[in-house]
C-alpha cells in the first residue's frame, strides 16, 4: 500500500521565480484567502523567505524513515513538506538531514511536526518552517507515502503546488492556479504600494478606503464621551 | 449601539515621559500585582519598550473595519489596544496599518489577537506585542466600538490609561493612579539599584532579606543527605 | 517535613567538562532516548548551551522563595534547576536572582515555570530555559524542598545529575551514568561527522544506511503518477 | 491593602427571579453580546443552571485562604465568584467549602481555576462552573479581595453584578442594565419561539429572514457542479 | 466568487445502509489509518453514532450566515460538516438551527468550531460533534461556499463522502471507496469478535498474535529484576 | 536494552483494600501533597474509582506493541500505568485489550496518551484515565520497557507502587509509603467528616479554623464598600 510517486508535475520554473520576493499574507490575500497552513508554523529563525514546489511525504508519528525516501525525490528548488499521520511534536529532522537536502539543492523545509539541531541549521542557513523544536528522536520501522496529497497543518498540498513561506507562516498556491494567482499577487502589491505612499503622508484609511459613509449607514455613532451614549 | 468616543482624558504627557525606561516587572510590583496582561503576550521582535497612553478598540472575531476608525482618534504617543469580542488569531493588522499609525505619531500596539507582515514591521521598527503571528487577513463587514473600556488578555483597560510594554509582555496602569505609582516605581528601582550591588558583591538572599528566622519558625530542616531525614 | 539537602554528590569536574559542546539531541540519543525535558522548555536568548551539575529547587505554585535558600547551595559551574509542584507560568525569577547566581559561578537556570527581566537576563548574558515569560510576580510564603529529586517539564532530575541544554531543549544524564554516556556521545558525534561528509558528496541517507532492502520488504512501491496505483 | 467590601448592592431579587430559566446564549444576544466568559468555563455536571448575584473573590495562584473570608458575605441566592491574581488550575475548592456555601443558601461557584470533589458535589447537586478539575490542594497564605470589581475568565465581573449559567457557559450583566436587559431576554424569548414553529413546519432560514435578495447581492451564485464556476 | 453547488454526488443509500453501527476506530483501520478528524472534535452528548453523506459549508471566522444557505442543500440522512476558515470557537449553531436540520431529516452535525444551546440539543437528540461549546453567537454578514471540498478538523472532505461519528471521533470515507472499506470493515469486525472470544477466554494477546518471536528478535530481555539488566 | 522485569515487589494486599473509597484529594494531601498526576487525566466516564498496585510500560509514540507484553505480567487487582516517551495522543487501547485485562482481573488503566472504543469500555465498565480519547490506532513496531519506573502524566511511578483515582484525577503513593499515608488518609476523613457537620449547622471556616486573628495579622481590612478604602 505504502507508495513514492517519482514523476510529479511541478509548477513550472518561470512562474516559481516571479513568486520571489512575494509575501505570504499578500498571496493569501490575492487567491481569495485560502491555503493557508495553521498559525503555529514558525520558522526557525527569522528573516526567512522562500518560494518554491512542494514534494510531499507523509510519515508515521514519531518515525522519520520515509525523509529519507523523500530526499531522493527533490530536484533544485523544491520545498520538502512534511506532514505525520497524527499529531506529532518528535524531532523529525536535523541537521545531516539538512546537509543532504541542502546538497540536493532543497530550499528548505515545512514540519507539521517538531525539528532539532535548529543551532545549526541556523549557522547553515537552511530555513524550516515546524509545529515544534523538539530533540527528541524518531524511529525508522513504519513506510508511509511520498508525493501524495497530503493535509499538512490543516491545508491540502499536492506535490507539486507551490509553496510560499515567510516570517507570517506557509501559504499554499494550486499548481494549476500559481499563474493566474502571481497575476493578483503583483496586481496586489502595486496597489499596497500605492496606499503606502499615502499613509505615510497622513491620510486616513477611513478616506483612503472611502468607509465613513458605510461606516454611517451601519450606525456607527460618534460620541464626545461614553456619557453621551 | 456602536460607538467611537472622541474625547477621551489621557494619563498626562509629564507622568507618561516618567515611566520611559520603567519596566513592565517593576511597574506590577509597585502597583500591588495587578493590571498584567496574559503571558501569550508577546512582541514581535526584541528588544522593545513603550509607554503611552491607550486608544482603545473593539472588535469582531476576523474583522479589522474598527482599526480604522480608531486610527483616526490617536494622537503622538498613543498606544492602539485592541481586544475581539471573542478569541481570535487572524491578521488584524499588517504594515499599511503600521505605516498609517506611525504618521499619526502612535508608538506600539498591542493586539490581543493575531498581526501579520512581522518582517516589515521589523524593519519599520513599529513595536507590536500580540497573541499569534497569523496571515490570515481580515474582512470589513462588522461595526464595534472605539475608546470603550475593554478587557484585554484578561485585563481591563480604559481608554487613558497608561500601557507599558516590554520583553516581558504588558501591564496597564489606571489614569488616575499613574502618578501615585511612578512614585513607587521610583522608589523601588533604587531599592532594587542598591539590593543589585549587594548580590553582585555575593551576599545571600537569606542575609538580604533577613529570610533565615522566619525559614527555620516555617520547619525548613538542613540535612546532609537524604537519608538524614 | 521542607527540607535542604546540603551534601549532594555532583557529576564530577572531570566528566562535565567532556560534555562542553556536546548537544541535546546527540545526548539523548547517546543514552537511549531517554531524559528529555518537555518541548515547552525555550531558551529565552539563542544560541545558548550549558553542562553541570543540577541543584534542585521544589517550589510551591507562585512562591519563589525557596530560591534563595536554593542560592545558597550552588556552587561554581552549578545548574539550578526549579520544578512548582503544580503547573504555574507565574515569574519566578528576575535579574537580581541572576545576579546572585552569577556571583556564585553559576551557569545558568532551568525553570518549569515563568521568568521575567529577560531583556536585563540577556544582557547579562546568564541563560535560562523555562517555560514561559510572565512579568507576574511571586510572594514567600510557602516552604519547599532544595536538592530532593523532581519531576521537572515530564522528566525526573536528582541533584548532582548531569543538566545539557541548548537551541534544541534540555536533557538530563543521571551522575552515576554520565561518563559512560559520554563516550557514546563522542563515538556518535563522530560518525555524524563522517555522515555528513557523504551527505555533503550528495550520498543518500537509503544508500548510507542501506535502507532500500528493508524498504521493499516492507511493502514500499514506487510509482510513476497516482493513477498507478 | 488587601480588602473585604461587606456591603455591596445586589441586583434586586424581583429582578433575578425574572431570569430563572434564562438561556445564556440568549442573555449573551439581548445584552449586545457581551458580558460572555471564555468557553473554557465548564459546568462540572449537565444540566446545570443558575442565576444569582455574585459575591466576588481574589485569590492568589495555588492559595484558596480568601474562600472562607468570602463565604461570611455570601448570602442565599448568591453565586460565589473566584478569579486568581495569575491562570492557575489548583483544586481551590471541595466538598467541605460546598458544604459550608450550601447552609449560607448560596446557588453555585464560577471558578476560573481547578476545583475537586466533584464526584461528591454532583451527588450534593452543588453546581460548579470551572476551568479545570484537579485534586492539588491549596495553601492558606496570602490575603487577597473580597468584592472588589475582578476580571474573571475574561470578563469584569462587579459585585452584584447578574450572574447566568447553565450548560453552555457563563455571562454576566451588569447590576444596573439587569432589568432593561431582561426585557429583552424576554422578548428575544418569545421570538424564538415563533421562529421554532415555522422552522418545525419546514420552513428555511433563508425564507424566514428573507435572506435570499441580500446573499444575491453579496454575489453567492448556486451552481450544479463545481465545474460550473 | 462564492458559490453554493447543487448537484453534489452523494455516497448511496444502499452503501451508507451498510455502515450503520459501525465503529469510527475500526473504519479508519479498514480504511488503511487515514481520514480521521483532529481528537478536539467530541460529541456533546454520549452515546452517539451516525453515519451518512456529507453536505459541506465553509465559513467565515464568527459568521454563521451560510449555514442557512447549507440547510437548504440537505436531504434526509445527511450529515452537515462545516469548516471556518481561520480557527474558531464561536457559537455557530444552536437550537433553532438543530430544528430546521432535523425538520429535514438530517442526522447530524459536524462543527470545526463551537455550538450552542447544548441542554436543548440534547434533550431534542440531535448529535453534534464540535470543537467547542461556546455561547458567543455569530453575525450574518460574509458568503463563504457550500458543498466545496473544506479542510474539517485537519481531514479533506468533500460533499458526498461518507461521515461516519460516534464517541470516539469522526471519520470521513471517500464517496467512490465506501463501497469497498466496507466490506473490509465487516471482515474486520468479524476478526475482532472472533479475538474477543480468545481473549475473555484468557488468551494473551502475545500469543492470540504470535507476538513471542518476533519480540525475541527485537530484542526484548525478560529479567526478574532491574538489578539484573 | 529493552526489558520487561516480571518480579516486581507490589503494595501488600492488606494495605491496598484499606485504600478500597478513599479520595485521590484526601490522599494527595495525606501524602504532604505530593505524587498527583496532571490534571489532564480524566476518567472516560464518571463516576470511576479504583486502588491497587502499578504496573508500569513504557511505550514508542504511536506504537502499542508493549502493551500485550505488559498485559501477561498483570495479576488481579492490578492497575496498568501506560507513559509513552514523548507526547502522543494516540489511540494505543481500545475494547479487545480491555477484555484481556478484565479476564486477568486487572481493574483499571493509566494512559498518559489516547484510547479508543470508549463506548464499549463504558458499557463493559472498564475504567480508563487518559489524556485523550482518540481513534487514531497504532503500530506494532517498536520495543519499549515493562516494569521499570515511569514518568507518568509528570508524576514519577515505580512498578508495585499505589494507583488510586477517581473523578478529580489520578495520584501515586511509594509502596512503602502506603501504609503509612494510609494512617494519614484516615485520620483527615475522620477530620472531614467531623468539619462537615459544623459546616452543615452554619459554622463558618473563618471560626472553624481559628483564621479571624491571622487574617488581620496579614493586615485584611473590612470595609463596607470600595469608597471607604
Amino acid at each position: 500500500m505504502p507508495v513514492c510517486v517519482t514523476d510529479i508535475e511541478r509548477v513550472p520554473d518561470n512562474i516559481v521565480s516571479l513568486y520571489q520576493g512575494a509575501e505570504v499574507a499578500t498571496v493569501h490575500e490575492a487567491q481569495g484567502r485560502k491555503g493557508l497552513l495553521a498559525s503555529y508554523m514558525k520558522p526557525i529563525y527569522r528573516p526567512a523567505k522562500i518560494a518554491g514546489p512542494a514534494v510531499t511525504c507523509e510519515v508515521a508519528p514519531g518515525d522519520n524513515w520515509m525523509l529519507h525516501v523523500a530526499v531522493e525525490q527533490c530536484r533544485p528548488g523544491d520545498v520538502l513538506v512534511v506532514a505525520p499521520t497524527s499529531p506529532c511534536e518528535d524531532g523529525y529532522f536535523g541537521d545531516l538531514l539538512a546537509t543532504s537536502l541542502k546538497a540536493r539543492g532543497v530550499i528548505g523545509l515545512i514540519m507539521d511536526a517538531g525539528v532539532r539541531d535548529i543551532a545549526t541549521l541556523t549557522e547553515m542557513g537552511f530555513p524550516v518552517w515546524s509545529k515544534a523544536v523538539f530533540a527528541q528522536g524518531c524511529v525508522k520501522e513504519t513506510v508511509g507515502n511520498v508525493n501524495i496529497p497530503v493535509v499538512c497543518a490543516g491545508a491540502l498540498i499536492n506535490p507539486g503546488d507551490l509553496i510560499v513561506a515567510d516570517d507570517d507562516g506557509v501559504v499554499v498556491v494550486r499548481r494549476e492556479e500559481a499563474e493566474a494567482v502571481q497575476a493578483k499577487v503583483a496586481q496586489r502589491s502595486a496597489n499596497e504600494e500605492a496606499k503606502r505612499v499615502r499613509f505615510e503622508a497622513g491620510e486616513l484609511g477611513l478616506d483612503v478606503y472611502n468607509m465613513r459613509p458605510r461606516l454611517a449607514e451601519k450606525g456607527l455613532r460618534y460620541v464626545k464621551t461614553l456619557q453621551d451614549v
